[in-house]
Formats: C-alpha cells, structure tokens, sequence
C-alpha cells in the first residue's frame, strides 16, 4: 500500500495494522482510495479511529464492531460505511446471526426503516461473502 | 407466506421477565411509572422490544447492551434511555471500562459531542452505582 | 403585541391570524419572547411558517398538527416546540387519544426512545391543560 | 399492573389484514420479500406495525399516513420507506395535495432539503400512479 | 426562466438575484426543474432562503456557504443540497482548500462517516470543475 | 491545569495552544473537567479536534466557528458544545452578528426548531459576555 504521505510515526502504523485486523486488504484499499484524493483525512483516518480508539484492549474487537454496526444502522446516514463494518464484523469473527441480530434490534432504538435499511446492506455484504440468507 | 417461527402466546410475561434479566427492578419501575400514564404503549414496550427481542438467544444480553448504549449515544436524543441502558449494561456484567470504551469510540462514528454528551450520561449512572472515575 | 419592526406587509398579517387560529394566545407570547431578542427571526417565523405555509388549504389545521407532532417527535431534537404543537393540536380540535396515538406511532419509525421521549411532553402539557391520564 | 386491553392472540392475521388495508397488494409483496431473506423480522413488521400499532382505531388511517410522511420526510434517512407510505397515504384516500402540504410543512421542522428530497419521493410515487404534477 | 406562478413581488426577485449570486445559473435551473412540478414551493425556495436570509448583509456570502457545507456534511440526509452548496461555495469565492477543510472538520462534530461522505460529495463537483485531487 | 496522563508529544501540546487560541482558559477547563473523570478522552479532544484538526492553516479561526457553530446548531444534539462553540467564535473575532446570522440560516437547512434552540443557546452565552440583544 502507498500513501502519498506516510507519516511513519507509530501511531500511524499502529492504525494501519489496527484496521488490517479489523477489516483485512478490503479496510485499507478504502483508505488507499481515499488518500488519493483527501492524503491528510485518509491519514487521519488511520490515526485516529485505528491509531488511538481500535487499538485500545478495554473492549475486544467483535464488541466493536458490534457497537459500530449498531450505531452507523441507527444513524442511517453511512450506509458506505456500514457496509464497510459489516464485512469488518464477520472478519474479526461475529457470527452472521449475530450481526442480524444487532441490526434488528435498532427497530427498537431507530425505528423500522432504520433497521430495515441496515438489513438491506447486511443482504449485500452477505451475498458478497456467500453467506446464504435466512440463517438456518 | 411460511414464517420459521410462529409466535406463542406469553408474550407480555416472557418480555417481563426478559427486562427484569436486563434491568433488574429499575427497568420495571420505568414501565410501571410509563403505564400509569400510557398503559397501551407500556405494554408494548415490555412486549416487542423485551418479548420479542431481547429475548432472542442468537445475540449475548452483554453484546445487546453494548449495541444499545453506542445506538443511544450516537443518535444523541436519547438521554433518559441512555441512562436505563448504562445501568443495564452494567447490569448484565458489563465490564464499566467496555461501557466507557464504546461510549468513546462513538467519537469516530457520531462526531466528540455524541460521545461526551454519552460520557456525561455514563458519570452520572457510575457515580450513582458508586463506580469511581478514572476507572484504574 | 408590539414587535420591534413590525413589516406591516398582508403575510405578516395573515401570518398572525393564523398563528392565532393555530395556537392562541399561547403562540403569540412565544413569537413576543421572541422579537425581544430577535426581531427579524421573529418575523420570519410569523411569515414563512404561518403566513406562507400554515395558511394554505390544501391540508386542515387538525392534520398539519398530527403531522408537526408526529414530525417532532420523531426527530426528537425539538422538545420546546413539541410543547407548543401538542398545545396547538389540543387548540385546533384534535381529540387528546389522536395526539397521543401519532406519538406512540413514532415507536415505529423513529424507535421507542423518540415516542417515550414525546410521551413525556404529552403529560406535561395535558397536565397543564387538566387532561387527565391515562385517557378513559 | 394492570393494563387496560390484555391482548389477543391473531396478531399476526389482524396485522396482515391492516398492511393490506393500508397499502394494498404492494404492502404484502414488501414483506414477503424481506422474509425470504429475514423471515422473523417480517413477521415482527407485520405484528407491531400493523397488528398493534395501526389497528388501533384512535387515529383514523388517513390521518396515520398524513403523520408517517411527515416524520419519514423530516427525518431524511428513510427514502425506501417513504415511497411505500407515499403510495399508502393514496391508497387510505389521502389526497394528492394532502401529501404535497404535508411534505412541504416539513421544510419548517427539518429544513428545505429535506422537504426537497421528499419531494422528490412524491414525484417519483405520483408518476407511477399517473397523478399528473403539478396538482390543478 | 419561466416559473409558472412569478409572484412579481421584491421578495421574489430579490430571491432570483441573491440565488444568482450565490450558485449562478446552475442555482436557476434547480428552482426551474422543481417549478415545474411544484410551483409553489420552488416559489418559497426563492423567497424565504435567498430573498429573506441570504440576502441579509450581516454575514459575508463565503461565510454563508461554509456554514452550509458544514452543515449538510453533518446532517448527512442533504446529498443533493450538498452539491449545490459545494458548488457554489466555489462560485462565491471560497478556495477549493477551504471547501475541503470544512468537510474535514465534520469528521470532529458528526463522525468520520458524515465526513467522508461529505468529501465522496466534493470530488464529484471538483471533478466536474476541473478542480484535481489532491489539492497542491 | 494537570492531566493525568500528559502525552508531553508535540500533537498535545499544539492541541492545547490552539484550544487555548480558539476559546481561552475557557476551553481549558472543559478539557481540565473531562480529564478528572476521563483522561484518555480528554487526551483525544485536545489531539485530533485541536492538535489536528484546527491547527491547520487552510481555514481561518473564524471560518471554523462559523462552520462549528451552524453545525452544531443544524444536528440539535449537542447544546454544550454549541455553548461553547458561540463563546469560541466570539473569542476569535467572530462579529455578534455573524454569529446570530450563521444561527438564523440553519432555519433553512435543518427547520426552524433547531435554529430557535440555537438562538436560545446565542441568547444565553451573550448575556454571560454581556452583549445586549436585540443587536443594534
């Protein structure tokens, strides 16, 4: 991966190892595409989100992504990014009836449409990884 | 139209005892006090979100709350909510640090004002819970 | 009422009126509150809203109420105006179950938070009014 | 505690039945699609929604739709769902200009865009149904 | 540019000039393409927005558009107005670099989503500009 | 003001000179506040918001309140930090004006309800600086 302007520091690289054990090639082609356009906000990206927050052993990988799939359905503003976390969740090893599970849930918080468009992008990731649908 | 799993019939009582595993006594105080004014609407919240949902075994209650408290914190209208669910999660034996953490990481999701109006929600119910902050 | 500037002009007028017929004297004390710290948008609340919009026909007085209540309460940042809606649904003639049925329809697409959260404005402003809860 | 209507148990029939009161033929295939991929969900869809929640007989159905346009064009997140209760608020014999109002009131809670967006929703639902823009 | 109901009035084209100036003839052809569905509210979108606020001189037009850039990157829900407002940022004079640092500066007030989502927007409309990324 | 756990590296420093740039020993407490009970958070506000984000030259000071104080104003869920926000831009040269204009304009981007709640949080940190409403 080259990036116009690798910082070198060890947060950065700490990020981008972060975000390799959260979301494997696929979460730093994203960042990769990113820099070509916004170099500065793509590093940040991995500094900051990666770097400072993933990188912290108070909450294990599978509740983060859990926590994010929940939250990014119930915003219903990201659903790219949503995308991003549903194939990140079964990366780092959620269960797929674990992550349908968490994106149900938000009918409760966010109401239906929240959670049926997050439903949605769970479909997409999961024909994408060939996961079949319903779960038995 | 074939449904896997056709409903039974306790609803209301398997959601009752599904928010007293969640909440303990508090979360039956909130639906007490909610149906001295709304008796419909306190029905069902004990009956699609406890009955229905929660108790769904394909998803941990300590994954669920943690779900729920990065939800709440990253739609930002959700105080009173918030609260119930911080002490839920401590409830159902969440570690007070993957409280905080997911809170926190919410920063990166939902922008720092979501995640300190979360942390101001979370030193409420710890101080009440008798939780010293800095946790060590 | 004396506004600072007032526009004199028929939509300033018309807008009035209606945000009389909407919400009563109740409407006008904010609108004065109002012009005490900010005449212009003062104005521009008795023009766009009630002058322009509420004063078409297209759509009775009743049904823009349960929407604006509706609407509020779903997007639960706006719990001031909530009060004065819920107080202008009652001003128009909505019977005090329609207003409390289209909050607790919110729980659908706005999730339960948001409905629990417009409930608890309901209480407060029909206490104020002497409704008494639950509704017979 | 006691609650004033203990539920029946056709919840699921009484919710199908109301779906189909509300949108017609086109409310059913949206539900069996999402229950050949998320069967439990569809069902919940059916039960709450529709089985609790519209088949209560406090809000007429016109009145229902009028205030789920509405908080689904404020909120802004909710494009899928927002063209089915387009198409809903015809079909329970709301009028043309009725929607239009509606969605256009909205750019006084939540802002032009999001008036502009709905908008669009009701273009877009109006073609299909040949409703003739703009409205005589 | 012929708008089926030109209302003549000085608020009405007070509105076409400031929306000129603001976004030139791209700005035009918006309110045109919605006239000609929805007169009435392409009618307000003129007055109430460009003849009433951003015809105020107490805030510079460059400011304007980066309070608006800003603020539809953090809602999230605006896609269309986005591209508007980052055009015509640029057609009031603000630098490409100021464009995108706004943008960025989402990322610390509504999350790393709404930001990236934000700058997805700000490609599209450089590339149509000819505007390349990176910025030197 | 004592951290608990000064990173002493040159991102936290330039963090802390730059909050204390935009918004004086003010913005110092709220760090000084959050660090008694979240050091690690507190750590993270200064760095990434202060230390990166508003230490870049592409945008001025008073740029970046505007920006801030019309986004926090449109998302209505964050009334401490849009408190702040309007004490900051006042305090890097923001005119009263501009600041009730930037305020004012989100009425057409995010409804007339959030730029109320707005001008009641301008109304409020005015009266602390002193600033008497109406403007001249």
């Amino acid at each position: 991966m080259e990036l116009e302007n690798p910082p070198g520091t060890d947060r950065y690289q700490a990020g981008l190892d972060c975000l390799q054990r959260v979301d494997g090639p696929q979460g730093l082609a994203v960042v990769e595409s990113l820099a070509r356009s916004f170099p500065d906000f793509a590093r940040y990206l991995v500094e900051f989100p990666f770097g400072d927050i993933y990188a912290r052993h108070q909450l294990g990988l599978r509740e983060r992504e859990i926590a994010t799939v929940a939250a990014l359905t119930a915003l219903g503003t990201a659903v790219p990014q949503l995308k991003v976390h549903v194939h990140a969740a079964l990366h780092v090893g959620c269960d797929p009836a674990e992550i349908v599970e968490a994106v149900m849930q938000m009918a409760v918080y966010a109401g239906f449409p929240a959670a049926l468009n997050g439903l949605a992008v769970v479909r997409e990731v999961f024909a994408a990884q060939g996961i079949a649908l319903p779960l038995a």
